[in-house]
């Protein structure tokens, strides 16, 4: 029986991977050639449906237009529907609406279905936090892979050079049926056998990320109150050369959010291997959020504002409806780290969440340096 | 006896070290305050010496403009008077001349005296590579440490927050000496017992640079030649959104770049730490040398002229006298894989050399995907 794949989610990331699988189901015989994806629907502004417009012009208008998807991609309104005779189930909307999701399809799905999860982010409930891969697994009673890495849905769109990871915890052959499903001489997946590492690097990149947006403008508001005339020569020197200024900070902002993530990840789940962060879902996945993606850009927002308008103002104003994963991840990882007093050892996702809501200035980021100052140590290096 | 530090070198990097030190010694009263430097002399455009102009305004005019470095620090054009009585000695020369100068010291150095290297580089010898504190420890019979990390030197110079990363082998009172000396509150030094480890991370990253570099340009040469009309489209939406096209290339690239430079690392010295590639020197370093820095601002031009202009020409065009590390680094680490058999295992590193010799057209850095698509590997990710 041939495999059939059903894509719950249709952003812009949902998209590009409907693309992706699409471009592989009709070249692999023991997949089926259609792909189906569910869609959340939306009356557009010319006043037909989101769904109708997929299926009828093969592209994503309101997330990825101006890209064909295939033509045996079918977009359908009704999850229940869409999943039926799915053996392989991809799950990409955003982690907040996950859990309605998942309750959704109990009982609607065959028991030998394997799931995988793109989504970023985590559950927090009372009894601990809970992975999104664990949440499809447990409400579904079904196997569930994630596939992350440096994905920036627009360029893998336009066919840029990129890899992603899958991590999988026991079934070696359900992972090798993703890599096949999903790899293209463009992207190139490799599985390792981490699903819990490669799930929290999804998630937890997105708080570096915002604390690396922040950066942008915090410097140049220093540049601009405290520069001697000395200095100032220096900057229009550098900028000369052609170099970017700030770029050390930036460097050391996103390596101390690299071993907060390491930190954070082995103290929940100690089976988590520190060379999953040397994958595509880690260390690349992490600098190319940091450099480009929608995180970075509502913090620089929220900087270049000096706080004064609420990341929520600004997620609706920038991002065309896309959600924004990294406050809500800092928040929810605040509440782990407070609930289990680990918050002093988490200087960087701790301030995140602070200036996330008003309680610090968006330059709080820069001052991480000087409590740490006090700590050195010499052959134990404490971040 | 108070320590008495001298700085051998006094290019940029050089230069932005002797003021870190001298605002440690005139603090610290283990410290003698003085600091030398020994100064490659030259003549200036205006028929002035450069140890002449540095001793009457504390500053290197030529590498490092608009910057004091302290009054208590005393250039001096004699190597052999410049070490004089110091014990602490700080190398920071370009690689290529390290052996010459450490010839010359050989006799006039005191059993006692600590080395510490921020050179990047090695020397390749028929017998095989040697590290730059190596060479230091071997022809001067003194212990070396080294020290790496996230350095633009532009940007430690007007005290930005940065980091960096002290490696040692057993004195680790000596590696506490040096952690003191160079720390202060916008510069964060922490040690690890792994020389060899850092010392490769500040060799090796030069290269992942010149790669990060080259890419640039390429994409925007694909985007001219092959893109259809969707995906100009598409492009316009990425710039419009603020999105910088290509991230996930070069973080791909960063991150093939980081496993080639870990594998080889731990293939000459087995000693070397994973752990060491999280800090300052290793991850860091990368990110800010491939965002920032002069082999990516040389390659970046190499690809801009489609390589029709030799990567010395352009060097001596564009680095006003500095040295690019990247390519001699390149082509000496070239000479240990084809000794050793290993040029297979290191697709990167290989390629850079081939292009940077124009055995290979600059385009060659993204093609590296299409050989490795066909060695996708399930639970043993290869590069």
């Amino acid at each position: 029986m041939k495999n059939k794949v059903t894509v719950v989610g249709s952003g812009n990331w949902g998209s590009v991977a409907a693309k992706l699988i699409a471009s592989n189901t009709v070249r692999l015989s023991s997949f089926d050639d259609e792909v189906r994806m569910w869609v959340f629907e939306e009356k557009l502004p010319s006043g037909e449906k989101l769904t109708d417009v997929i299926n009828r012009t093969n592209e994503n208008v309101k997330y990825l237009p101006g890209i064909k998807l295939g033509k045996n991609v079918v977009a359908d309104p009704d999850v229940e529907s869409a999943v039926k005779g799915a053996n392989m189930l991809v799950f990409v909307s955003p982690h907040q609406f996950m859990e309605g999701i998942c309750k959704k399809l109990v009982g609607k799905i065959g028991k030998d279905t394997e799931g995988i999860s793109l989504v970023k982010g985590m559950e927090v409930k009372k009894e601990g936090p809970c992975m999104i891969s664990t949440l499809i697994s447990k409400t579904l009673g079904i196997n569930c892979s994630v596939l992350m890495g440096a994905n920036i849905a627009n360029e893998i769109a336009l066919e840029k050079f990129s890899e992603a990871t899958v991590g999988y915890s026991k079934n070696k052959e359900a992972a090798e049926k993703w890599v096949q499903l999903f790899g293209t001489p463009y992207f190139i997946v490799s599985a390792v056998q981490d699903v819990e590492g490669v799930e929290m690097c999804g998630t937890l990149k997105n708080i570096v990320a915002i604390a690396a947006g922040l950066l942008h403008n915090i410097h140049n508001l220093i540049v601009v109150s405290s520069f001697t005339f000395y200095k100032m020569t220096q900057i229009l020197v550098g900028f000369v050369d052609g170099m970017e200024m700030g770029n050390n900070t930036k460097a050391a902002i996103m390596r101390i959010g690299l071993k907060e993530m390491i930190k954070f990840s082995k103290m929940l789940f100690p089976s988590v291997k520190d060379s999953t962060f040397f994958e595509s879902c880690g260390v690349a996945d992490l600098i190319t959020t940091c450099l480009g993606g929608r995180n970075r850009k509502v913090a620089d927002a929220y900087a270049k504002n000096q706080g004064k308008r609420s990341f929520d103002q600004l997620e609706a104003e920038l991002l065309n409806g896309q959600k924004l994963q990294g406050v809500l991840t800092a928040k929810e990882v605040y509440e782990v780290l407070s609930d289990r007093g680990w918050v002093e050892q988490f200087p960087l996702f701790s301030t995140v969440h602070a200036i996330s809501i008003g309680r610090l200035p968006p330059s709080a980021i820069v001052e991480l340096g000087d409590s740490r100052s006090a700590n050195k140590q010499v052959g134990n290096s404490t971040l």
